[in-house]
């Protein structure tokens, strides 16, 4: 039966919005059905997650939740690396199974190999990414060449004399307290909020924190609204750890709450990121960070604000996090140093609610102990001598006039219909494209010419995709970007016609 | 009503080793009668789930699983930071309450607040560590002074030059390929394992590696093999993983399987310290580990073996480690840096089977990315250039020359009768104290004397508790010895009385 036979099976169920049952149950129950009826045959490979997620248009986690279910019920089996089959052992209870089926060579069920639930559901949340290679215009990464290396080296050997005395005194779960305080201080001066440093817990970085987050803040099947398109990283962790997901859409102003309340009315959480929606680039607007406040108070849900890329902006000015607006009382609030110093160096920070500061830094010494304390160490006395704040500046004028130069390019390079989203901040540009066009196989021409354009479509979880392509200026002197838009050129005729309209 | 009346409500159930509920569903169906009944009042607090569990003699995991299922229910409801009620609402289910019962205040159930489940149990996991200060003879400690700083920083120095075209080059989930090569060839020498760099993945020390593989291997409720006594660290991880805990005994040959087999004969997952058992210090004979190889094919179970301090053998050899043994079949092996170089120093891997590097590789990158990659460039070179051998047999040297001083002194202090235990390996040894003793007031007052003698008992998750002390000598030199020696010696007259009996 080719793959195409069995999907068909699946096309015709209708996934019933407003049912009591969630979709995942909803999928099994019509499986089961064609299983015990024999409809799909015993023994049978069932086609990939990704196949049946889009073809009824849910996320593969729902598709997981269905088949995990199957497999409790002893209907499907899974191996990893291979795929789910329909158990042989079923015969029995197919009514009208074709004879043939049963020739089917099925898989024993072999349980060893076998993961566990939890760790089939990590693997499979993981996305590949995009293939790329680090030259303009990748986006997402800092000019490695400018973190000054030899004022941190300075720094570490000046810290490394102290090690003996700090290291053994450091017993706090939650990081090392000096940075801490110097990053509650920078957040206090910087972002309008009020926190201490025993409200700051030190992380390895923005996906350990969402971890963390994750598993504190929901449990498995808790709505979570995540923004769509939105960051794929998020969208893993909270899939890997079991949230039913809920894909809100952004407009100009950030996440659409109302339209949101209509289809989700009661999220356990709220993954947004309003300083800067990545990857559309939208502020979200005053007036719905308050109606966020107001919708998590009411319906006990919390916020996950994640401030990745508030550093970089280059018009207007920076709102007050939803943090500092709400107090701290109901939002959780993320940081990293990924994106202002290298991404291979592993810090990051979560602010929580003053009464979640203990829970959450036991929780992390349970998880994973404590950060690299020599980092930490030299982080800090980065922080206190003011060479952080000073690393920020230089670099968000570097990076300007660098975004000031690719966006001239363009312009030249692009009829006058060219109109570019995303510029106000952060460390790449959007061209959003027509509806028609195909931003991946753009991408993939693009690649062969010897330039990065990173296709948007794959940062929606939904089936209604826009399509655009993302250009990076941050890492890439006037040079490089100047041969970037020369490799860019010669897609000008491919690129031209699809530009989207104003 | 006062909190023994209560947990007397509780000694009266007697668990049933041999029944098909598992233990906490007993537990939930026995309190959900008392609370239906009335016999617990509404609105009352529960006591902790230490009591409770110490009282019928499970793990804290079992009575959080019992709790949750009745919070689930609607019965009991639970506020962080201060315990678990009966919910008010349960008050018109109650035939029998007594009428002052519904004049207690309840707590309203306050979802805002609430953490979730999963949540509250990883909070619950964590331990208290016993107060110590980083002082002779805290165990488990190397001796930060003779980190070889001036070689690291200078390989940092080299390193760093090298950052952009590495950094931008490792795409790896598992880790920079060098340093995974490195591991590799050490492990393939020293411990007589046939595995490839492609089986390693690097992870920020043995909590994140635990953390992996138990969502990786075993799902809530899996019956989890621990050796008792044992690493606390692993048994938090364990159950805030909702591990099903077996505890285990140990003998002078190890992890006593047999005995095991009787009482909980399917283990999905088998952790153990092989090398020298933690904190006892026996090494598992050749016969067990066949015996447990035999026993994880024949079960489909996992081994979960720690590695940990096997670099420091002053008596004998060290035997193939279970995962060369098995050929990496059945088994995970684990390691870390942090005895070796330093504790804050955040670098150890997971070596798996070949078929499942993939899947851990993925999984570890939706968890965590990837760990720093300077200090995992630096310490590649440091391995690659024959330096942590190097390391590892002059701190080997160091250390037998302390544990031969310390051993020398005890001798002196206490009578002939003095038998001191876990001298063939590690950091620490022990002195094996009589079961009337006890080990955490001697802690205690040794502490008041500025000397820290570790009480064995906490190791112990069950309630058959040996008594003993762990005395540490790897991160003092001789006068540091010497000092802790003289404060230890005026609680001689203390000590001497309850040491065990040869």
């Amino acid at each position: 039966m080719p793959k195409t036979a069995i999907t068909g099976l699946l096309i015709d169920l209708e996934l019933e919005a407003n049912s009591e049952l969630p979709k995942y149950r909803q999928i099994a129950d019509h499986l089961r059905v064609s299983i015990e009826t024999g409809r799909i045959p015993a023994g049978i490979k069932l086609p990939s997650t990704r196949i049946f997620a889009e073809e009824l248009g849910v996320s593969r986690n729902v598709i997981l939740q269905a088949f995990d279910r199957l497999i409790d019920e002893g209907l499907l089996s899974s191996r990893i690396g291979d795929g789910t089959y329909v158990m042989a052992s079923v015969i029995g209870k197919q009514g009208g199974a074709a004879p043939e089926a049963r020739t089917l060579t099925a898989p024993e069920p072999y349980p060893f190999r076998s993961l566990s639930r939890r760790g089939k559901s990590l693997v499979n949340s993981a996305t590949d990414a995009f293939p790329e290679r680090p030259t303009a215009f990748m986006p997402d990464l800092p000019d490695l060449r400018e973190f000054p290396i030899k004022t941190w080296l300075r720094l570490l050997n000046e810290t490394s004399g102290r090690l003996r005395g700090e290291i053994l005194a450091d017993t706090s779960n939650a990081g090392y307290e000096p940075l801490r305080r110097a990053i509650a201080r920078h957040l206090n001066i910087s972002r309008g909020m009020t926190c201490t440093s025993d409200q700051v817990i030190i992380t390895t970085g923005s996906q350990q924190s969402l971890d963390l987050v994750s598993r504190m803040l929901f449990d498995p099947g808790d709505p979570v609204w995540l923004e769509e398109p939105g960051y794929v990283g998020a969208r893993s962790i909270f899939s890997a750890n079991g949230a039913s997901l809920c894909p809100i859409a952004v407009d100009e102003q950030g996440l659409c709450i109302d339209e949101a309340l209509a289809k989700h009315p009661s999220p356990r959480l709220i993954f947004a990121s309003p300083s800067r929606h990545y990857p559309l680039g939208a502020t979200l607007s005053l007036q719905r960070r308050s109606a966020l406040i107001e919708l998590a108070s009411r319906c006990g849900a919390w916020i996950v604000e994640d401030d990745y890329d508030h550093e970089f902006r280059y018009v207007g000015h920076t709102p007050t996090s939803i943090h500092g607006l709400d107090g701290g009382q109901r939002t959780v609030h993320l940081g990293t140093f990924s994106k202002i110093l290298l991404p291979s160096f592993r810090l990051g920070y979560v602010v929580v609610p003053p009464d979640l500061a203990e829970p959450f830094a036991k929780a992390r010494a349970v998880v994973d102990r404590h950060a690299s304390l020599i980092e930490q160490m030299v982080l800090s006395e980065f922080m206190h001598r003011g060479l952080l704040v000073a690393h920020i500046r230089r670099m968000r004028n570097l990076y300007r006039s660098r975004q000031v130069r690719l966006i001239g390019g363009l312009r030249d390079i692009f009829d006058n219909g060219l109109r570019l989203s995303a510029t106000d901040t952060g460390m790449h540009v959007l061209i959003p494209l027509d509806q028609a066009a195909d931003d991946q196989t753009i991408a993939r021409k693009a690649m062969d010419h010897g330039v990065v354009l990173r296709p948007l479509s794959p940062y929606y979880a939904g089936r209604q995709k826009r399509q655009g392509l993302l250009l990076g200026f941050s890492a890439y002197n006037f040079d490089e970007i100047e041969q970037g838009l020369a490799r860019l050129s010669k897609l000008r005729t491919m690129i031209n016609p699809v530009l989207a309209v104003p």
